[in-house]
């Protein structure tokens, strides 16, 4: 039997990323791409499909030799039976993805969620390695992650477990985007550090924040509060620092509940560095419970950006050469 | 080969609940005794003896016909190694109950955590048939619970997932007895509710509680405020309300992360009922995310003070006669 690979594909509303691995997991060939939204739908699909090619081509790989690929891909959707239901950043709605791609590509594919494959991605080759009860956080514009349980993706009974941001952590917080108060994500995402800093900025405060985001309050980002409280701001360091005490909650509620073994924090907030990490720690350890909070490592993700295609390799890889069955509970 | 029994023990601070079923898990003697807590370890070690030896005299069943015996029992404890680490109501320390049963009965023993069990009872015996991925919670002096996922007890890196009462719901809220503040148990539990009704009426309000309790503030308990809310009273009713939609807040959380078919509540503070379910189901509703809240119905414990047991029966059904090996996830 000739040499078998695995394609992985991340798909995001700003970027493509296609990898191809052997059995092995080791990369031979990626490809980066920006996602032309604004196209349509087909076009997108055009995209998925010319990268696909293209990484399978370099590495000399026939469609025969691809016994899988996996795509992640945002918003809410049926792994089961392939189809995206939603894709907001996308205008996408009912797409049967799977079997559009696989009677383009000749290759069968699996659909998963963005997040839950950034999980297993870092499970597998990132900070979670040999982890078996892992929880994964992404905390950027949004908040997301996946869980891990018994070496395993737990996808809940409808695929949308793993909506971290959402938690309540404080019943009568400012609005989230899905129309509750209070959520993780409105309290401690990118975007709630740039809208408490747009806030303190219309009451003329945060002068050194509205300097770094070239003195208008609309450019305020979160990135540019981390350089204001970098510089020394106090009004910057507070907002952070609030942000990052209410991840710890989170966090923390998710240790007293899952017992895991390690909590694995990637995203651009968490690449603001001590100021969060730091805060986070302070509360995870004032609120989780003893026998829990010795147990859980809390680790900054490896993988980065590349999270997502790793976790399309090893899901594409447990589908085509068998799932380690490591389990330890009955 | 003779037929094969097992048998359940759920070991409490007030009662020790034995219970001998034959191999699809029909109970055919069972046995309800008081711990007799303040004789000491030894004395208790000895009525779970007996008791075991007298359901199992009374279904005339020897020891060589079962194959595995379950206790279930309250506090930090190694199911894997067999020892109870700690039992608050009982003041044991790191207790071998495993190999001091086992010799003393002649029966292989299997160890768990009484939420834990009372989870898998309703799961295999109660509310809980046919859901795969379910979460039980118990809401009584304290709040606890257990998971199912994918058919199986999970039980976390340590042994201590399930602490749903230990989920920080209101940051600066109320001191819990974990030395955290704003804790579920701390809002919602019976005792959450006792304590605010003994504080309004320390300040002259709940006159109708206080009568309830005989007119002694000390003797306010949940019960008492139940029945000043079942006869119309404001104070008695907001009370209630308030920790109903805690409750509500930390389903919700649950349910946004886990995404599981059912979650099944029991306990004391349920059994208040419309007043609880109603202010819990709006608060459930209002923060749950559309798939995630659609997928999960709220049902009653079916079991009652037999769960634990029941758990018992089917952990060590499974450990004697195979587990059911129904997972759906990779």
């Amino acid at each position: 039997m000739p040499e078998q690979f695995v394609i992985g594909v991340d798909l995001g509303g700003t970027k493509i990323l296609t990898a191809l691995a052997n059995r092995e997991g080791h990369v031979l060939a990626e490809q980066k791409i920006p996602t032309e939204a604004a196209k349509g739908q087909q076009h997108v699909v055009a995209q998925i499909v010319q990268s696909v090619e293209q990484v399978r081509k370099k590495a000399g790989v026939k469609p025969e030799q691809v016994p899988a690929l996996a795509l992640g891909a945002p918003g809410p959707l049926d792994s089961c039976k392939g189809i995206i239901h939603f894709a907001p950043n996308l205008a996408w709605h009912d797409l049967p993805i799977r079997q559009v791609l696989e009677r383009r590509l000749s290759i069968p594919v699996l659909l998963d969620n963005d997040a839950n494959l950034a999980a297993l991605g870092e499970h597998v080759y990132g900070a979670g390695r040999g982890e078996d009860n892992m929880v994964y956080i992404t905390v950027s514009t949004g908040i997301g992650g996946g869980l891990i349980f018994g070496g395993r993706l737990y996808r809940g009974f409808a695929d949308v477990a793993g909506e971290i941001g959402h938690m309540t952590v404080f019943p009568d917080g400012p609005l989230c985007g899905c129309g509750n108060r209070g959520c993780l994500e409105a309290l401690a995402s990118g975007t709630a550090i740039a809208r408490d800093a747009r806030e303190l900025a219309a009451c003329g405060r945060g002068a050194q924040i509205l300097a770094a985001a070239g003195g208008d309050a609309a450019g305020i980002t979160a990135v540019t509060v981390a350089a204001a409280a970098a510089a020394g701001d106090n009004t910057a360091e507070s907002i952070i620092a609030r942000a990052a005490r209410y991840l710890g909650i989170g966090i923390a509620n998710i240790i007293n509940l899952l017992n895991p073994s390690l909590v694995v924090l990637g995203g651009g907030v968490m690449d603001i560095g001590e100021p969060v990490w730091q805060n986070l720690r302070t509360e995870v350890q004032a609120r989780t419970l003893e026998e829990a909070g010795k147990s859980a490592r809390l680790a900054a993700a490896e993988l980065g950006g590349r999270a997502g295609v790793m976790g399309a390799i090893a899901l594409a890889q447990r589908c085509a050469f068998g799932v380690m069955d490591n389990q330890t509970w009955k």
